[in-house]
């Protein structure tokens, strides 16, 4: 049954869901582990788990060809101690010392890395970003998240905390966010931002982002012509945050990913007009702004890519 | 006369000033020249006044131990071809290749560099930021520029514009801007700024940022009341500003550089309380928010340091 190829093992730890996949050194996928993030049954279910999906690949792909495990989970990450030091979606595991406890039990290194930071690097391995050595990655969800490559390596900062484009203020005195401050990005961007709007316009108190992009497409009646303001109106907030992030690093590559990315025809020439206008750089210089290609899969992809560069075992995409 | 001492010379072109040193590996200046920029007698006087100053320096220390040449100048740069493509304040220079120019001159090798950049690199180096790796800088002007320290080199992204955090949008809606925005930090936080809100709050109508700090350290009179109040201003668009970056970048140092300095106890108190608010990182991870050290000799200890990081003759300090 074990192949005598090396690889890592990729886990997503979503609130939501708890994926696992043995990923090769070139980025095929071996085999993955798909279940539910069970948060109910508290933390340590959580933790057996995450270890019983690694065990499983690990018995499939050989023991000995592993190089490493490489763990995405939302929230903040504080690299060096390896914790999850803020997560709305995780909150049993604040100040849970994830990446030890699971090392200890596989006899394998591990790497913790936030979500979005991994599907920036996945997309830079294997997706939107291979031609390029700086890109910067917006997920777009219930929150929103970040992710920046700068010189083909994820940016840190200093405790690992970097990318949160989420919570920058794009307006002052905007709605307000749980972070304390008002005007957040993904107050007026994300996934439920687009759901809240659709409720003050009374289209409705319990749709989806996804929702209100079916109305919107509904031809020219009055809801759907409400329902594509609330997508131009995430676009404007979107383009005044990209248009920031384009004067900060002048990167070539900005990509955007999540739900609402079908909606891309909706929100996206708002947020090119805005970035547009508010961006000298981007007038100037080279600078796409597109989907993502990974899609769910990037954080995954990226979380394996984690350990292979640790071991200098990485392949450059084909 | 000649010393045996290898060593670069920095020089920093203002719109108003126009100065050189010579600096050796451990950053001791050895020797400076400073006058104006003759900007009203064209670009090709500039540019001898540059290359003789250099001259001046090289017949005093040395052409053999000189390593090479740094220079900072305002605006856009385009790194790989050492061209300024943009800039307010060397109109006469745009498009034209500013760096090979100097360079065959002289025959020595030259790196033509963003003077908020050269000085982010000069507060590393030798001032401030000597004991981190990571830092940002906002130069407040009549612009404001901005640059970035990471992993101990400048973050320039694909063309070298990065670090543009005048215009960053911190109040959409807000004051217009020359770059075709509105609401760019710099309309609302800069020298220029301070002076427009003085005009508007009716303090006088050709005030410098100076001015305005004098009339607010006048006790309680109304006038003095007002012009806190500007200072106030200025500092809650910075902290916008400042909040996202410590959002974007996690960095451990946040240096602010500049004539209105000497206002900080006006300005860095609703500076420091929009960024605590602002920013779930700032209340998370040790970030500091400082007057940058070395003044308006920052740009040209980094524009010196810059040849001997390259030839790998540059020494930490001590």
């Amino acid at each position: 049954m074990a192949m005598s190829r090396q690889y890592s093992i990729g886990v997503d730890l979503g609130g939501t869901n708890l994926r696992a996949a043995a990923i090769d050194r070139e980025g095929r996928q071996l085999g993955k582990i798909s279940g539910r993030t069970e948060l109910s049954e508290g933390r340590d279910a959580v933790i057996e788990d995450m270890v019983e999906a690694i065990r499983g690949l690990q018995g499939q792909f050989g023991v000995e060809d592993l190089a490493g495990v490489g763990v995405a989970v939302p929230g903040f990450i504080e690299m060096k101690r390896g914790l999850i030091v803020g997560s709305n979606n995780l909150r049993q595991f604040d100040g849970f010392p994830v990446r030890d406890e699971i090392s200890a039990r596989l006899g394998k290194p591990v790497i913790l890395e936030n979500d979005a930071n991994a599907a920036a690097m996945g997309e830079k391995w294997l997706g939107a970003g291979r031609e390029v050595d700086d890109l910067v990655l917006l997920t777009l969800g219930t929150g929103i998240g970040g992710g920046v490559i700068s010189g083909g390596r994820i940016l840190h900062g200093a405790v690992g905390m970097a990318g949160e484009f989420g919570h920058m203020t794009v307006y002052p005195g905007g709605n307000p966010c749980g972070c304390g401050n008002d005007g957040c990005l993904e107050k007026h961007a994300s996934a439920t931002a687009v759901s809240a709007m659709a409720q003050l316009l009374k289209l409705g108190d319990q749709l989806s982002a996804a929702d209100v992009f079916r109305i919107a497409q509904s031809g020219e009646s009055e809801e759907a012509r409400r329902a594509r303001r609330i997508f131009e109106s995430m676009g404007r907030a979107l383009g005044i945050a990209i248009g920031n992030l384009v004067n900060i690093f002048n990167a070539p590559l900005y990509l955007l990913s999540g739900g609402p990315l079908p909606a891309w025809e909706l929100f996206a020439p708002a947020l090119l007009s805005e970035v547009e206008r508010r961006s000298f750089t981007y007038r100037n210089a080279k600078t796409r702004i597109e989907k993502a290609a990974l899609g769910s899969e990037a954080g995954l992809y990226g979380a394996a890519y984690l350990p292979l560069e640790e071991a200098g075992m990485a392949a450059v995409a084909p």
